[in-house]
């Protein structure tokens, strides 16, 4: 099997787990349990916060927040933020953050602004600047685009943002960036939000790096974990092999991001241009890559690829539930209903290979060529 | 060592954690994806829902949405249902119920009522039912006491809760009952939240079970996971050891009832009775035993005890962080602060035996002389 779909989720690095199983067997213990072995429970999830942090930010300005997932941080950061006058955010977000601001709609408290996108999915920067107003209490704006990799200059728009209304809290979505773009936070981001899972972590572990000094209302409440922020015993086994996973990743992110550009590139030259056409641009994060093959439906090619054993993506995983038929996104791109429908995701991650490109690609071009031939 | 603190959690069980391991390695897929080792994933997740539900109600009237934590669902619970007019709650509960209370009260949206305790930590029936008029909206009542062990009847309740307001919505805290007492909800049961890492499934899980029918809003949104009542990749790996453990568990839930029944009689005759005075009663759950050694310090006992290797709780560890010195569900029962100071919680599992209950007795005992006399 070959697995091109790391933007949905990656498999768990097995040295991380190995390190972390401990927390299964021999200190399982409640890390608000005021004996000692529960006092040492909460120094291993003090250390997992630095170690989560400082690769992206100083620990000294910023703190970390152990939350169940990326969805929750987001939740939790607008929840928390978007509560007066208007709130700002990109047509390219992820659901988490996307259908959070449908809600504040919905519930009728502030209003949502939805700032357009450019070809690749990346946010029309000037368009977002200009629905900020001095009634603007949020903003938030994911930092890489999940179903085409388009990158947003984040710390340049916080900037240029603050210029325009300093009193705006300034959110990122860094979900597909966290331990693959090398990166850090400038002092104009207050809140960021990651996710275990995408980089070798487990499904059940996310969270929100908060500037320090920033209150943070809880938003589940009970036992006062996490410093009153995030109530709930703590996942100690997903921190820590959090924690390791993401060690792990930064400790070659620079290295990764080069290599997997490198085989981005040779991906996009290999594919059918009779039948294939870019979305994503070589400026976006070399892990996604989206294509589309008009008049082919990519939910077909998804199917007969899986069973050839090679696993690739249509749009984003997480709103597969939904009814929508086409990516919100990719329209949001300016592609048209025919082209969204033929869309593919091709993600990859630390592990994929050359031999796994070269491979893929034979089967997604034949396999494509086949399934042209039937249509017509 | 010994360990005598299963309330607060409990070592995962180990062949629930075997038979997991799979979904951190080969079958790492996200639920959502479209390719047939998604769908499977999605498929683990239903069967785990039915495993999970089947033994404590039919699987026809309820459902069961995965949650991160306990408290979560709890907190989806009350923000979701706890809307107009007043709540009624008891002063026995978790701080993720007690303290979402009071955070509704800090909202001004309703008034929280909380419903005081009879000396066992049960609620004051007819106490809280004098507190409901036409205008509640929702009744929050814990199943077992997490500090005393005391068992709320709250099938009993709630059929006096509705007979008194049929538009009620009841919730009960199961956490530290789900799987444990042999017991089956009634069709007055709205609601109900259980815990993993309370009988051998890890932390970072958790459920509300709900009956059909009844609209719950998300408190978590994105992608539309869990039919859209709980967004966020679901934490597969967890959710599949809950189900093995809680296989395991309900498989001899009454056996392990009726042997540590016999057990904490072992225990409560045991104590030196010059020292310890019993908080719980034969009455409550044999899983957990309150004591209080008046005039010692519960808390110095405690680490006297970790030195020799006795692992016990002194009240919720969840609450540990907060500033309070005592227990405020040991003062509602209607002890002073002095014997609150003096608490010791004892909490089983379905593993532990007598051999531990001897010895751990003979060290508690000699401990808390020798603390005795040195305070003297």
């Amino acid at each position: 099997m070959i697995y091109f779909d790391n933007a949905a989720t990656t498999k768990p690095k097995q040295t991380a787990l190995s390190r972390a199983q401990i927390f299964l067997t021999e200190r399982f213990f409640n890390p608000s349990a005021m004996y000692r072995e529960g006092f040492a429970i909460q120094g291993e999830i003090k250390q997992a916060r630095t170690a989560l942090l400082a690769p992206i930010c100083s620990t000294q300005e910023f703190e970390f927040i152990f939350t169940s997932c990326g969805t929750e941080a987001d939740n939790q950061a607008i929840f928390s933020f978007a509560k007066r006058g208007n709130a700002v955010t990109t047509q390219g977000e992820h659901s988490a953050v996307y259908s959070t601001f449908q809600e504040l709609k919905n519930r009728g408290v502030i209003e949502p602004r939805f700032a357009p996108l450019q070809k690749d999915g990346s946010v029309d920067v000037q368009k977002l600047l200009d629905m900020i107003d001095e009634k603007t209490s949020f903003v938030s704006v994911n930092h890489i685009n999940n179903e085409t990799g388009a990158i947003n200059d984040i710390n340049g728009i916080a900037a240029k943002v603050k210029k325009k209304n300093p009193r705006v809290i300034f959110h990122s979505d860094g979900v597909q960036a966290y331990g693959k773009i090398p990166f850090r936070l400038s002092k104009d981001i207050d809140l960021y939000s990651v996710s275990a899972h995408k980089i070798g972590g487990l499904k059940g572990v996310g969270g929100l790096i908060k500037r320090k000094g920033l209150v943070l209302p809880p938003y589940i409440i009970g036992g006062g974990q996490e410093s009153g922020r995030r109530s709930g015993t703590e996942n100690v086994f997903g921190i820590k092999q959090f924690e390791y996973a993401a060690t792990e990743k930064f400790a070659t992110i620079k290295e990764d991001w080069a290599r997997l550009k490198e085989l981005r590139s040779f991906l996009l030259a290999g594919l059918d241009k009779e039948i294939f056409a870019p979305i994503s641009t070589e400026n976006g994060s070399p892990y996604v890559t989206s294509v589309y093959a008009e008049g082919l439906r990519g939910e077909i090619l998804l199917h007969t690829l899986s069973d050839k054993g090679i696993i690739v993506g249509t749009g984003s995983a997480c709103s597969s539930n939904a009814k929508h038929r086409y990516s919100r996104v990719i329209l949001a791109c300016g592609y048209n209903e025919k082209q969204a429908d033929g869309v593919l995701r091709i993600s990859f991650c630390d592990e994929t290979t050359r031999n796994d490109v070269e491979e893929g690609l034979e089967i997604i071009n034949s396999c494509a060529r086949e399934l042209r031939e039937r249509m017509k």
